[in-house]
């Protein structure tokens, strides 16, 4: 049995008000919400590619995403938060 | 010679509009302003203890942080940009 291992990305955005429920409605089918526009998680590459191809077709122009793909999980070698942990999953 | 690899963080924050400014510049000093609250760049141990014990300092109780520590930039397997590519370091 071949073992794949998981990417992790960490997705940033910056983006239009009118975009930003459908932006995380979708990012919330992926990854974890941790901040206001800010979602994290293991991803395996097909997911990463579909994601991306979709988050592509919400994006405006002057809007900004920037997904940070990590080899693996084991490359986060810490998360440091300060102030309120906001786990946003719930919400 | 001893060759230290520097680390690579990426720091994303929620804040009170009151303390934007003040963690702006401050993180300026340190890493790239790439996106509105979005930093990123190699950073040392020492440099990163002392960035952390800084924007303690500053962060409010509803603030949110987050400094994700990478152990070093090539855990960074890929960025992908959509939309604008906000190079934010020359405002």
């Amino acid at each position: 049995m071949q073992y794949k291992i998981n990417m992790y990305a960490i997705v940033v955005y910056d983006v239009n008000v009118s975009r930003q429920n459908q932006i995380r409605e979708f990012l919330r089918k992926y990854l974890y919400h941790v901040q206001r526009s800010v979602f994290e998680g293991e991803i395996s590459p097909s997911s990463l590619y579909y994601m991306k191809k979709i988050l592509q077709s919400y994006i405006g122009e002057t809007d900004s995403l920037i997904i940070y793909v990590l080899r693996d999980k084991s490359c986060l070698m810490d998360k440091i938060v300060l102030g309120e942990d906001k786990d946003l999953q719930i919400y």
